[in-house]
């Protein structure tokens, strides 16, 4: 039975809510190499604010495009809503250590304590502010594993906001958990592709028996925002906004780590289409880029999507459907699709183009790993930690773990922080199959991810 | 869009680590009239000591036939476990207030912040750590829903003891969720009737089709500990010892609220068992027992299941199958079954005897309600105060909003404080119903009680 020694640090450190963040912090104004502009798919020229004001809201858009201001103030509307879930701890995982018995002090910003399950709240209730500031009816949106749709279905509710959600048909019919959670928020969720659209209707004419796909519902969600009065499309990763609302995470955490002078050696993050980990380091990362401080920063894909370890540098499509502005990206290329036994999120082709240029730039490093190890770091966390971990989340974990048996085979006490993006409660079908010993790894070869980066776009 | 005053009171007021409760607070010890004992069914007298320790381990014995002792020193490797998840908020509902437009002030106590999702893990972690304590290898109990089996695997995960968990067949198969959970945990997870017990044998072989019951699932718990070595039985609600673990839920909430110098006017928790209405009460009731304060104290049951409301105060069995001991507290008869329809827990056909003796001496009110006007306020709460709450917990929130409503028209500022025992991430089948529009009520007939219970047992 544990008998832990008397610690000064608590298990979790706390902020008090008015130690929320009054700013988020724009990484781009401290770039020397900004990212690369989002191009118009037509013309192949940088998409204008006109262009994209289409499609987005207005302030949004201005977000997008401000490479220059430091510190964007947060509304007082949505701090008040962040105090609903937040300031979210820092928790020191003290019977994680104990378990591995390893000089390293490891730590973990928790964002999973929120009905929406993960991180996406954050920029959920901000995107959602400015529709409804803008005077909108509403938004639309895709959603796949369906925690962004979760996350934004929660906001819309609070704000009286309409929310029409495609989601991924296999996903709507696989899981009912989030749909119905949805819905009590009064979402319209509809199964992707739907006779709704254009779009829709052209792929099930062409793919009656189809189960969908993210491109094809991000073809929808467009196609009725730009149809229907009122209303704009909302995306839950990748675009500079969405790193720049994300931003609160790493300034919590690094005031919480700063109340006990803790300054971690490495920073670990999964890194999907790049929201969580772009807002974790953003604050570390911007001392990084000023030469104040040096920090170790590790972003960890799927070894079944590895976009940073196996992709290349280059424009490409955001989508499947080719209606979305080009991104300059580290991409699988946009036709590339994980196995279909991989778990869980995690499984978009591209990387957000801020991440790519620091990843270019040698500020940060990538690794990828198998997910039956991740799912064997999930379970030790789970029963050590008490927290059911999401698969997206337990990539950090995993990479967190062995940072820190390193630690023990030299001895070095290292500070690891990590971000626990979110909770596994909708993630159970994935467990069961770890659980039952049915879980395999799914690589793919050269020859996979060549073929696809064949088909990427032509931007001198 | 909401447009907030600033308030005094912080939307989440939080302990901290070392606010932790030190000791349980064990409201027997105020009782003028203490709870009755509970009797051996073969001889109808008071069950011994050494009668329980066959069946639960010494230290719990203890702390169930001990009327006296105030205040119960909680071991310091069960405050390290409470570490991980306690203190748990006391939340302002300052967005569920203005969509109201009361002049109420409500808060709640919100236990679902943690994997298991409920209040459970407070009494889980205690009952595990006795056993392991007492050196044996394992413990075994039922569940139903999935609470207290989910929050019992992930006490014995962290204390390394073995646990079987016999689940009710019917509920193994539609709730997939709370079986892997408590799988990933390490837990064995039986579908009963089952093959490895008597009873389990008994009951396969009379009805070969049976979807399984609690009281069987009892059965087959209680038969596994008591024929092998080294293995209790634990039970997460009615007992006195639940009761007194579950103390630290009122502690932490009149801690919380004494910071600000509020004194409840209205206390309202759910009650199915009683685990966390005796919780939360527990320091409150506490005082209104030696007339240091008054409070008014609401239990709220559904309609469907409505012993304190419709059933009698008399000895009963706690089990379907006449194994367990008898207890005198209000129920339906041990041979009541809810209605079909019936969503989410809170189907015990009987009450704590804690509380049926404080009802029955007029300490606090009871009251019941329907099924859809539960749902009605727990989507109505999803919605403005961003928690996706249990319908378990629901029914205390739409007692709480009813109260506020009251307030509304009296213009009373009054001070409700309810417990938010859990999270509805496993019952989004009874939203599914909700939101589709097909749940109804189900409220039992005078006759389906009185035939329940005229199989009373005879106790003079």
């Amino acid at each position: 039975m544990a008998n832990k020694a008397i610690k000064d640090i608590p298990y979790k450190i706390y902020l008090s809510e008015n130690e929320i963040p009054s700013s988020w912090y724009n990484l781009r104004a401290d770039m020397k190499t900004k990212p690369a502009p989002l191009l118009n798919p037509g013309t192949l020229k940088p998409m204008t604010a006109e262009e994209l004001e289409g499609v987005f809201c207005k302030e949004l858009v201005k977000q997008e495009l401000d490479n220059d201001t430091r510190f964007v103030e947060i509304p007082k509307e949505i701090r008040d809503f962040y105090k609903m879930y937040r300031p979210s701890p820092v928790v020191r995982a003290y019977c994680l250590e104990e378990a591995l018995g390893t000089p390293a002090h490891i730590y973990y910003k928790f964002e999973g304590n929120n009905t929406s399950g993960s991180h996406k709240l954050n920029s959920a209730i901000a995107q959602a502010y400015y529709a409804k500031k803008q005077g909108l009816k509403g938004v639309t949106t895709e959603t796949g594993a369906g925690q962004w749709g979760t996350a934004l279905s929660m906001s819309c509710a609070y704000l009286g906001l309409d929310l029409k959600v495609y989601m991924v048909k296999i996903s709507y019919e696989q899981k009912p958990g989030r749909r119905e959670v949805m819905r009590t928020y009064g979402a319209e969720v509809t199964p992707s592709p739907s006779d709704t659209t254009e779009a829709g209707r052209r792929i099930l004419a062409a793919f009656p028996g189809t189960n969908g796909s993210l491109g094809c519902a991000i073809s929808e969600a467009v196609e009725y925002a730009v149809t229907h009065e009122g209303y704009r499309y909302v995306l839950g990763s990748v675009l500079n906004q969405v790193l720049l609302h994300q931003s609160v995470i790493g300034l919590e955490a690094k005031a919480a780590l700063d109340k006990y002078g803790v300054k971690p050696d490495i920073i670990i993050g999964c890194a999907g289409g790049g929201s969580n980990l772009g807002g974790l380091i953003a604050p570390f990362m911007g001392e990084k880029l000023r030469g104040e401080a040096d920090y170790r920063i590790i972003a960890v894909e799927p070894a079944s999507c590895p976009s940073f370890t196996r992709g290349k540098y280059a424009y490409d499509f955001c989508d499947t459907g080719y209606v979305c502005p080009l991104a300059k990206m580290y991409t699988l290329g946009s036709q590339f699709m994980p196995s279909p036994n991989h778990a869980g999120g995690l499984r978009f082709h591209g990387m957000s183009s801020i991440l790519s240029q620091l990843y270019d730039d040698g500020y940060m490093e990538a690794t990828s790993v198998e997910q039956t190890r991740v799912f064997e770091a999930a379970e030790q966390f789970a029963r050590t930690e008490g927290i059911l971990p999401a698969p997206e989340s337990s990539h950090a974990i995993r990479v967190a773990i062995d940072e820190a048996l390193k630690c023990k085979e030299t001895g070095e006490a290292k500070d690891i922080l990590f971000g626990l993006t979110g909770t596994g409660y909708f993630d159970l079908s994935a467990y069961k199959s770890f659980n039952d010993g049915t879980m395999t790894d799914s690589i793919p070869t050269d020859a996979d991810i060549a073929a696809s980066l064949a088909k990427l776009p032509k931007v001198e």
